[in-house]
């Protein structure tokens, strides 16, 4: 039988040991970040019902969407985000969720689309959201969650908990029924969602590209118009922009929900990285409120690494009670690849802290017994198996990143501890010298 | 639009907050316990090439895949376990992997089985693996991690990281080898395979069942003898039973082999909890030494939540380089059934530790600054968003099993703190008190 080519599919990857490493501690910080918030995790299975996952349906989604049929002849397929399952979930268990509904979800999510510049068809999102409350406050606390968790993420963050840097990230907010009403005023009708998508790739393709396509839509004197609104205050403060806007469009609940939000970013001493800024539409159809995205200052180009927005009503396809939400997604793939561009990534290099040298293949068991006294102060102890000569033993703790190896007289309770940096030995000390050695 | 019927599919599960909440703790023990060894994380994809997942292919395996053509007309499959995908890594990044390389997986896996008695379609894997070691001390150290971490899940463990209590589980030892040696001086040829299935069937159909089904293939006499002999030594300790298979199956390598296991778990301290039981064989093909099932002595019946064993060629499909190896894995989804039936479960009971009382909707900037001094002492602080009765903003304490409800004044920047449990109020005092009284 002739050999079968180890390979994985394209847009599908790996995760090699220290890869896996660093992504872990990322989900760990962000995971500690949502849960002190009071966030709590639920699951969803990878596979749904196709009927479920498709909803009302839509263009992108049904070409992307791995869907096919299984040995119940069920229509079933593997799902492409997190929230149309969670929106699922929610209609059903609806009776023993307390709202508001504070949850969060990290999990891949599969998507067959073209691979391109760091676009995967399995990767990661993060997703938090809180459901059942449609207070500003809820509003400014899932801003200010993402505010937090990227500061923590480019380890923009002092061992007191303190965020430095305001120079990082820029979140830049806008308001999808603010700029619903700027197109109404246009009267353009029916041809708004597809103006919303269009503005929606400017970062992408560029101011001029976007401007040439929305005049084929509506014509040169509104696409101009847009055009306007949409530059209002590239770079100046969130509170000259909000006044701005506030002449264009006019004073309305509007305007007065975003200098809440304003006032309740002061208040809470988080007033730096925010922005408001006109262009931001998100392309979805389900926003109904605030939007945002989330830039690297260092790298914006990447693009938004941490987006959402405010939705009325999540459950609609499924029951008819409505439920108001807010909600963004830490697109987890891309930041790492943006993290480890910028260096801003504590890479992981050792497999563990310390490994205890075979003397002879017969002191297995004394060799895990030593290696346990070291594990349980919360040390990482390997155990080698194997009686090489020593300086390939140091050599195997090199190659692993592990600083320190353990030479163990099983006579005497006594160790000998070799630095693999510095190549520097301490012989002949106990264990409590030796724990304090590599804790150091 | 009519509805559609929020649903999952069968054989697959939403987590709820607490239930999450459990999973993750479980999955937190397992992973710090193979972190401690030097064990290290991989990941790989959820869909493969079938050509790849099947390999050999295989009866079971081939009707329980969930398998199908991709938009770009690839034969995919989802993984139905982590070994597979682990040899396909193992194979593909050779050159990169430091032997013997000693890794971990946790992930899920998918198999369209007849769902019963807490199977299900979807549910985790914890795989860990020693490849490239042929040693005894490697087989020693997965035993010895099976031994740790199922103790550890068990809540047999003491502050001292000591472990406790040497009546909790029973990791029940075979090894391959002895066993095909023991059938091949029955000179029943190619029926051996089958042999090893029935036989690993005695534990769900019973001793009756087997040795009925076991004579319809190499009658009576036969039977009888392979009956005698997995029966050997059922209730007696591990020396004892090493001693009659010695005698049953004379004195060879294998043996030895499984003496010096048993010193090397005297040496290390842990000789209790494991036995050499002959009726052991696990069903897959690919096992050629050591191996073991384990079983939780108050609920034996609920079968072995942690199995594997050593295999002699891991990558043989993908290539011609012989990698040997030897692993286990936990079944999380039985485990957790079984502790839960047991009572042995550290429940979650709350989303926060603290919450911030809603005082009035425009507070909500202040309250989160407010929160942020909790967070910082790591105490997890929801902010109640609105400002209803303050009785009212207990009860959703009360509910969420928050124990602590923080009533700031943000004029003097001290607290009123509310017991829940108790109904005690702490009034008007200053951070420091509150963080203490908190962690209490």
């Amino acid at each position: 039988m002739p050999f079968i080519e180890p390979k994985v599919l394209k847009g599908f990857r790996d995760f090699l040991p220290l890869q896996e490493l660093t992504r872990r501690s990322m989900i760990e910080k962000i995971e500690n970040s949502f849960r002190s918030f009071g966030f709590v995790p639920i699951d969803t299975p990878a596979l749904e019902y196709a009927e479920i996952l498709l909803g009302k349906g839509g263009g992108e989604t049904e070409k992307q969407i791995y869907r096919f049929t299984d040995q119940g002849g069920r229509d079933v397929a593997l799902r492409f985000d997190l929230t149309v399952p969670f929106a699922r979930f929610t209609a059903e268990h609806r009776a023993g969720l307390i709202l508001p509904f504070k949850r969060y979800h990290i999990a891949k999510v599969w998507r067959g689309e073209n691979t391109q510049r760091g676009r995967y068809r399995e990767f990661t999102q993060c997703d938090f959201d809180i459901v059942g409350s449609d207070s500003v406050a809820a509003d400014f606390e899932i801003l200010l969650i993402m505010y937090k968790t990227l500061h923590i993420l480019c380890n923009d963050f002092t061992e007191n908990n303190n965020i430095t840097g305001s120079n990082t990230i820029s979140i830049r907010i806008n308001h999808r029924g603010l700029f619903n009403r700027f197109l109404a005023s246009l009267d353009i009708g029916e041809k708004s969602a597809e103006i919303l998508r269009q503005v929606d790739k400017l970062a992408k393709t560029g101011r001029d590209a976007v401007q040439e396509q929305i005049e084929q839509i509506i014509g040169k004197d509104k696409s101009n118009k847009i055009l306007d609104y949409i530059s209002l205050g590239q770079n100046d403060g969130f509170d000259t922009v909000l006044e701005k806007l506030k002449e264009a469009a006019g004073e309305d609940n509007d305007i007065e929900h975003l200098r809440k939000l304003r006032s309740f970013m002061k208040d809470a001493g988080v007033a730096d990285s925010f922005f408001l800024d006109p262009s931001i539409t998100r392309g979805l159809d389900y926003y109904t409120g605030i939007v945002y995205e989330t830039f690297l200052n260092k790298l914006p180009a990447i693009g938004s690494v941490c987006s959402g927005g405010r939705y009325d009503n999540l459950t609609g396809v499924y029951s008819k009670e409505q439920v108001p939400g807010v909600g963004s997604s830490i697109g987890l793939d891309r930041l790492q690849a943006a993290l480890e561009e910028l260096g801003q990534i504590n890479q992981h290099c050792g497999y563990a802290d310390a490994a205890i040298i075979c003397t002879e293949a017969e002191n297995a068991g004394k060799a895990q017994k030593a290696a346990e006294c070291f594990r349980k102060q919360g040390i990482s102890c390997e155990v080698f198996f194997e009686s090489k000569k020593i300086t390939q033993q140091f050599m195997l703790a090199e190659k692993k990143g592990i600083p320190w190896v353990i030479i163990p007289d099983y006579g005497t309770e006594r160790f000998t501890l070799r630095n693999i940096g510095s190549r520097e030995d301490r012989e002949n000390i106990d264990l409590e010298e030796a724990v304090s050695l590599i804790k150091q």
